[in-house]
């Protein structure tokens, strides 16, 4: 399996990198990085550099494409040139997928249309603009797209799109080799677990993104 | 705070980027990645690469310093030069931190003796070479070191971290802003839960390592 991670500048990095812990420790799965140019994109707060070893042109064609969120999506939603490619890579793939807001990318470029999807509980509603259903979850699969919920989700999403692929021995295995037993020492990771005062701190810091 | 991030070759990049996502969420908080010489190193499995921004002699102090696991610790656990840099590193931060092998790092530097520690699973016995205690645990304070266990537990450690520096309501609205509500598709995350043969399995593969 080929798998074409999508980096741009503006990502979080934990949305690609949860992913690619997993995909990479699958035997016979190789994950390509895609960026725009080949070279360093940035992180959202800029103090992380990670590289796109291969530029779009580079990667037309791909078994699965995933797509990050974070802040970078905003110019990216008009950004032909990728909306252009996540479509012609969309062509190809087997699965194609998202994490946290990459899901607003997928819809933009209109690949989400009439499908149920999710994505960072903040941004879910905006899901709609694009003729896709919001439905929350931790991951949500509508034919060939997977979704998943904000930042940490695509860990959970890329174990499950393992066992999909290859069965739940080999999801489990990855799963015990990154030792992925979660343990949070605070249960408020939804909006529907987390004190309300703390759903509204993080609404406000968050509000005009 | 300033956060000093090891970055290296044939690093575990969840290791690192799971408390990073965390830590640059903080107000506040500043993330230093820092590798040998500035640069790009790649990861254990040389499709990912990551930017050093500062090299060792530019980043001698900080209040947190924080060391992944991976393959490319071996090699560095008789490299004078890293185990001199976290030593001094060291004798300047308020919490000196690990996840997954990289508390073997540590060890090596002798910045484990006498301490009670964890890390990944599968090379927890290897501390006592360095005078630790190996006890196991998602993630383990002792004075100012914190071992987390494999991979995946450095996101679990962080939250804990900057709850025990700003306070639980800080850390829950971190946690609600990655929407860390994790939910693997499986529970086999440790060796206590997940099958015998998918155990047996993970020994197996990683034998020899």
């Amino acid at each position: 399996m080929k798998i074409a991670l999508l980096l741009y500048d503006g990502m979080a990095p934990l949305d690609a990198i949860g992913p690619y812990e997993v995909m990479r420790n699958v035997p016979g799965w190789e994950v390509l990085t895609v960026s725009q140019e080949k070279g360093e994109v940035r992180d959202e707060a800029r103090t992380l550099g990670l590289t796109g070893d291969h530029a779009f042109a580079d990667v037309t064609a791909a078994d699965v494409v995933l797509v990050p969120g974070g802040d970078g999506k905003r110019p990216l939603m008009q950004d032909e040139e990728l909306l252009e490619w996540l479509r012609e890579v969309d062509r190809t793939t087997k699965w194609t997928t998202s994490v946290c807001t990459g899901s607003l990318l997928l819809g933009a470029a209109g690949l989400l249309e009439g499908k149920r999807a999710t994505g960072h509980w903040l941004y879910l509603e905006q899901l709609r603009e694009f003729g896709a259903e919001p439905v929350g979850g931790r991951y949500v699969e509508d034919g060939k797209t997977i979704t998943a919920a904000g930042v940490s989700a695509g860990i959970d999403m890329a174990l499950y799109l393992v066992s999909r692929e290859l069965g739940p021995e080999v999801a489990q295995a990855v799963q015990l080799g990154i030792e992925y037993d979660p343990s949070p020492p605070f249960d408020a990771g939804s909006p529907k677990k987390a004190p309300t005062e703390i759903v509204d701190l993080v609404k406000a810091v968050t509000s005009g993104e």
